[in-house]
């Protein structure tokens, strides 16, 4: 790899442009295609199988006819039932959000007991759990199946979703103390989430069960990305002023073009459809 | 037709099966197949094409594989978009749920004025607007996107429902109130609306803008499909001793039978894998 990197982000939605949004901030002069499958999510009620081939073909797209050099899977989903499938596709590096969000709860816990909110099909793969089990910690993860319509509807800010949000938080809670736990680092394991950080941080601190630190798999998935680009012989030489960002949806564009903004945090300008059949 | 009749229901999710339980309280001798295809939900998102190619497969195997002499399109969206793709796509009788919704609401207004409640694409396709004008109605539209995964989540009588459906019904009867409108009808244009149908008529209640009447496009759906079996002759000659249900869904069946149950309001039994491809 040399010259200016070009990266390829792949989600089932729009929420993965968390993930990018995350990346351009470390990355500023690099090059970025980013593919939401909108057409055929959710991949939440799919089997492993429908995911990995859904999952193939964008990432086949990303690196033939976009020429990504590298693959961000920035989909829980596809990252816990198709990143074999997505590396096997590819002759490229190909990076999910789990691995890296379970090493940021590592670095981060000081009791071994963590907490993840995920969505349910996130939560019922048990990639989280698996994940924080291989670096010795325990994990507690807990559906939130409201979170992301909430963030779709915009009501980040609002007293509703900082109710919901306390409900599931107190029930997440409760359970861990049940099981004995001494629960320090919460991991936000779906990339609508750092959209509601604020609400999060804001409900856990009003909370009095002792500080928990909260881990959003964006951003550690980003650093991830970043130290093994550095890791790659040529990738710094930036040439380009500023970041490039090209994105194509599977269906949808009006809504992408939408909403999208708000997890890029910047305007996504115009997203192109692409059809990848089925 | 005659005997028992096989009327074949179909929904893109198991939101319809608030309609099988309004055609069953009201024809307990018959024969139902439910097919939820749940592996391409949501139909909203997706093209006018797709979902006219979706729900005809769907259809034919309603009619040709299962038997049905009538088919009952429990799907807001593909009501909208794929009714007369579905006509052309089998040999018998085929009713949606918007017509049925506009001329129960045409029967239930006095003002002339009505609301309906929706999800975005339903009201995206402005199909109830005109299926209301087309009777001399005027319909204003507001989409209430938090209303179904509150109601998959189970919140169906929980204090954030009550608070969602407050701030909407609020801002759709200001925008009403702001173009002049004095509404006295409020059509449920979501098959899982139903559920809300206590918590809805609780905050119209409470309100100060004068009596709406709440219209359930299941009940009246169910009420136009017994009608028309009835015109049939033969059909009322049951000949079974109690309704038979068989609920086919084409993916996520756990979940189908999980939640399919607070929709039918009994068990839905065991839901079998339906492969229609793609």
């Amino acid at each position: 790899m040399s010259g200016v990197p070009t990266i390829g982000v792949f989600d089932s939605g729009f929420g993965g442009l968390t993930v990018l949004r995350a990346l351009t901030e470390r990355l500023p002069q690099a090059r970025f295609v980013f593919v939401g499958d909108t057409a055929r999510l959710p991949y939440g009620s799919k089997s492993r199988r429908t995911v990995a081939r859904y999952s193939a073909e964008s990432a086949q797209f990303l690196v033939r006819a976009q020429g990504a050099q590298f693959l961000v899977i920035a989909c829980n989903t596809a990252s816990a039932l198709a990143l074999d499938a997505i590396e096997d596709a590819v002759p490229v590096p190909v990076l999910g959000v789990i691995e890296p969000g379970a090493s940021a709860a590592r670095a981060a816990s000081q009791t071994g007991d963590v907490l993840v909110v995920a969505t349910e099909a996130t939560v019922q793969s048990h990639a989280y759990a698996a994940a924080c089990s291989a670096r010795g910690l325990r994990a507690l993860e807990k559906a939130c199946p409201l979170l992301v319509p909430l963030v779709e509807e915009g009501w980040t800010e609002h007293a509703v979703t900082e109710e919901v949000v306390r409900i599931y938080l107190d029930e997440l809670r409760a359970e861990a103390a049940a099981r004995g736990m001494v629960a320090d680092t919460l991991v936000l394991g779906c990339t609508h989430y750092p959209l509601l950080r604020p609400v999060i941080e804001r409900v856990l601190a009003s909370g009095d069960a002792g500080a928990v630190r909260v881990i959003d798999s964006a951003e550690s998935t980003a650093e991830a990305a970043v130290g093994l680009l550095h890791a790659q012989p040529g990738t710094r030489a930036g040439a380009i002023a500023e970041t490039e960002i090209r994105c194509f949806a599977t269906d949808s564009v009006e809504k992408f073009e939408r909403l999208g903004s708000r997890f890029l945090g910047r305007p996504v300008g115009k997203v192109e459809l692409l059809d990848l059949g089925g």
